[in-house]
């Protein structure tokens, strides 16, 4: 199936779905562009820079952090215009937060959704330094008749025909919550540009598309904010027709280093017998991680892995487990996750529109020599 | 087409060539963890961390910088074992180098090589501090029998059905050109992880396949060395029987950033009516660039652009030309670059069975609007 222009705005012609398992041109433009985070990196509890995992939907704006100025308006008594310098001196805050991007997984779901053609890597843990923006708003004057925040960033394009900053918007009571912050560092050191140098908002425990890059607007509105990222793009959507609901907090998923080397083209795994350490991060935006199991037969049989203390609440928890491969050939590993709220990690996610939220198992095929 | 097993010790059934544009899913599971640099970068003298390419054939590998030595042995009068702080208390030059993989433009070559999928991004200029290399090897009393010098990474992995280290030689004359380092820093700070932590071998001038990282060992040796990665991998050849030759010195190149916003899918550009200015960068390690042209009509006509210094003789040119649209409407750009060797990037580079060294011109349809 290649479905066309079942988007409104979408371009005539251009695919929005495919059931092939082979990628368009456009989809090779966006991953050429995209960074995902390779696996074996789920070895550090924080992710070095370069490493963390990167959606840009437009280009990376070039910023004079000189002249950059964040303007606090819309439903608030006092509006504010504060420099860079501004924020850096405002109480400060650093925590390890775990951000993944809503699509991913999105590859695994057919028909795929033509977009970041993402496997499993859309993920990350960045030391993040910022100021918390609830007490910015209370000194801005939040009036009471504010239902959302609308976060609007420096980078402009085009999607789904329609010319755009790129916005996202928070309730209230969401954008007030302690652990959003105005980060302005990362892993200690200045934002990267394609972080959003000088300042990001973060919004932990939310999948990625709400932590908007390149800030320079936070406008406070008295209606739901219907911005193409807020009603047309991150969310549930049975069809082109369903408005959907929006896309939020991180659904619980499990990944694991893979384990041995690796074959170059196919990635596959060879792993020497013997004892072979499996080990991972898992993480939730619903709560703290309470169980990761593995499986060696392809989900058949499960075993607890051993939990370790993640970095703060808002970060990846380690996980580990012995595995003693029953004998040579080939084995399924798989791993599952389940957090606090009681949310398990499925076998398969349902199928959406805009191949979202898929924390279907990570299923590593192995050769034990 | 769909070759398979053309290659000496390739999985029987998978492919080595294929005509479709479409990418395989070993093509995807590369391009999901090997990084381009978004082109917008190109702006930056020098590529901020995080957005310089990365080509990592096998795993990225975890090195304590306390217990890791680097042995220089092989055909040497005195064998030497350095620790980092040895390699860090020699001699240091800082030197801005643009590195690019000979595997960059691949996707253009069909029947394409099934290998990593480059578009154009697989470029970056670090500013990287190291020791040369010659001193070193002259303390260690390099034999005159010794023809090549064979540098050993820590990463392992499974290539073309064999098991190996990433390996690469350089004939002793190039191993001993000033500019070869053994570089510990990445603009002003340690290496990252992936960029070859603790310690890198650099080539300027190189396609990056010879810039080993993660190095181990350095062995000088009486015979070429017939490694994978230097017979089998790296070579110019016309099919899976001709040896070929090996691939060397970067073949020029000047790129520019794609002008005006972003098509979020298609990443195609819309360009508002009036002046423009196009900038990109331009390479070669065959010498400095002496030209650059662009043309707005699809090669048809060309201008040449104003150049600017490079930050190094090993490191990108600067180029930029204002450009005013003929009128609204679709516009191929090019741009095309010379070296003073006299080497003229060519509208469309040879075929050959890896997919390398494809410098043909960077093509980029804009919208004036």
């Amino acid at each position: 199936m290649v479905g066309t222009a079942g988007e409104p705005g979408a371009r005539p012609g251009l695919a929005t779905h495919v059931d092939d398992v082979r990628l368009l041109p456009e989809e090779l433009a966006l991953a050429s562009r995209n960074h995902g985070m390779p696996l074996e990196a789920l070895r550090y509890d924080v992710t070095p820079v370069g490493l963390h995992y990167l959606l840009i939907h437009f280009d990376i704006p070039v910023l004079d952090p000189e002249g950059w100025r964040l303007e606090v308006g819309g439903l608030v008594d006092r509006p504010l215009s504060l420099s860079l310098e501004d924020l850096r001196a405002r109480p400060a805050v650093t925590v390890p937060v775990t951000m993944e991007c809503a699509g991913n997984g999105r590859t695994a779901l057919l028909p795929r959704a033509v977009s970041q053609p993402w496997g499993l890597e859309a993920v990350g843990t960045g030391r993040w330094t910022g100021t918390p923006l609830a007490p910015l708003l209370a000194e801005a004057g939040l009036r009471p008749e504010a239902v959302e925040v609308v976060f609007t960033g420096a980078d402009r394009g085009m999607e789904g025909g329609i010319e755009q900053d790129y916005q996202r918007s928070l309730p209230v009571a969401e954008a007030g919550r302690d652990e959003v912050l105005l980060a302005h560092e990362l892993n200690g050191r200045p934002l990267p540009p394609q972080h959003g140098f000088p300042v990001r908002l973060l919004v932990p425990g939310w999948y990625g598309m709400a932590s908007v890059k390149w800030l320079r607007r936070i406008e406070a509105v008295g209606e739901p904010f219907q911005g193409y990222q807020q009603v047309r793009s991150y969310r549930l959507r049975r069809d082109a027709d369903d408005p959907g609901r929006p896309l939020d907090r991180i659904l619980p998923r499990a990944l694991m280093v893979p384990p041995g080397i690796p074959d170059f083209a196919t990635r596959e795994r060879i792993v020497p017998p013997g004892t072979t350490r499996l080990e991972g991060r898992a993480w939730s935006g619903h709560g703290p991680i309470v169980r990761v199991e593995v499986s060696a037969d392809g989900g058949v049989t499960w075993s607890d892995a051993q939990l370790g203390e993640p970095a703060s609440p808002w970060a990846w928890t380690p996980w580990w487990l012995d595995w003693e491969p029953a004998g040579p050939g080939r084995h399924e590993l798989r791993c599952r996750a389940t957090d606090r709220a009681g949310n398990v990690q499925p076998e398969e996610a349902p199928w959406n529109w805009g191949g979202y939220a898929n924390n279907g198992h990570q299923r590593v095929p192995v050769v034990v020599t």
